[in-house]
């Protein structure tokens, strides 16, 4: 286990109150917990700056499933040595759209640059990247 | 098959230049489908504004896998009548944490509120919630 | 002055570091104030997802200053009754372009509107609207 | 005046048919014109990515103005020679607090330092760097 460390935080009585007000709303048991998260969600974003930084990404995107070339480039991408593809979902929206999300690991530059290149394909619709730093967790 | 209009776009010679380069370093094969996909993306994130629209989403979170209070607390969401949740994937990070990726369906406001919880749940490290406009492709 | 309370947070070792690194190499002087700052972030950004809220914003237009129509255009609306704006700073680029900044305040649901109204003018080239929560500080 | 080219976009009939909708509720006048800002704004993203392309920031701070020490060190800072300060604008918010915009010129990678170093000063309560690329209008 990682060994823990206590510290203090000086903070105005009212700016206080309505912390605790608005993750008590969110759920969070205690302020400790939130705290932490706001740290880590900060240390992430400072680190998806660098793009020779680590990540894990999902990538979401839209497409019509009827174009069976855009699912054999996909499907080709994924199987390159260029990418670290850890697994991807399928997921049926209607008739004619499905969502596809594609997980995969990197270096945030390349990753950025995939996603680009997925997002470009004919036949996809909509898409976005999203990253989170994996060692600064 | 849906029905093809042709719209005639005036633009400044250096403004498309410009465009033609971008996209064309990001895989384009044609302006037609570039512009299509901003349209896209400019009409989704339009539609996500809308508490009440209709949305697929995954929320990404890291947690610690050993904390088996945390994964069923996780599992008793997933499989509650308040959440449509479609599927979910666990990815493992490293000897202590996980990924997992959650897609859902619900409407915007709902999403947010369900990912508020997850994200403020004790164990969770770090999560984002990323929606996808369902109806507007 | 306000009431000061002194709050204790328990944090692993390696994420403490981590931060301290962080926040020192943005040039913090100590830790309270820069977790201070993420709690303010934080509750400025809960706020701003309220179309009620009160908030201050910056419109940063990017336009051509020989189109004369959008300048009036510009110009009554800032003297019209449904805004309130506090002062605008007119910023030349080149001998095109020029940068204005509108410093507004109402509630985060007009300010969009509003916003989405001059990003839509004639001439206007390019913009951003951005808030800040006013009493959440 | 730029010489304009007129360019042909294919788009489904709904497609096309949402977007009208959208973009008239916005207040614009005409489709070419809602394509154009699109294209710009696509355009000044991808300039923002790159910490060398040149780019007018404004920053926002709240902060108590109560704090001499503060206001010293931020008007120091703008007198520096390695910021291109433009202009500030100061806005009284209530008794305490006060709204200053500093607009600045620079590269993308030393408008984010700089920003940074303003908004981890002691005093600085919230803050947000806006980036505008300069050359992609």
């Amino acid at each position: 286990m990682a060994s823990v460390e206590r510290v203090g935080v000086s903070l105005d009585k009212e700016l206080l109150s309505k912390f605790d007000e608005l993750i008590s709303s969110e759920g969070y048991e205690n302020r400790s917990e939130a705290i932490r998260d706001l740290i880590r969600s900060r240390l992430s974003d400072a680190k998806l700056e660098n793009p020779k930084a680590e990540a894990i990404a999902t990538i979401n995107i839209v497409y019509n499933h009827h174009s069976t070339r855009l699912m054999q480039k996909l499907t080709g991408l994924q199987h390159s040595h260029l990418l670290r593809t850890i697994s991807s979902l399928h997921i049926h929206l209607d008739e004619h759209d499905c969502l596809e999300i594609i997980v995969l690991r990197g270096r945030v530059g390349e990753i950025r640059r995939v996603g680009e290149s997925i997002l470009s394909m004919k036949g996809v619709k909509l898409g976005h990247v999203n990253l989170v730093a994996t060692e600064s967790c």
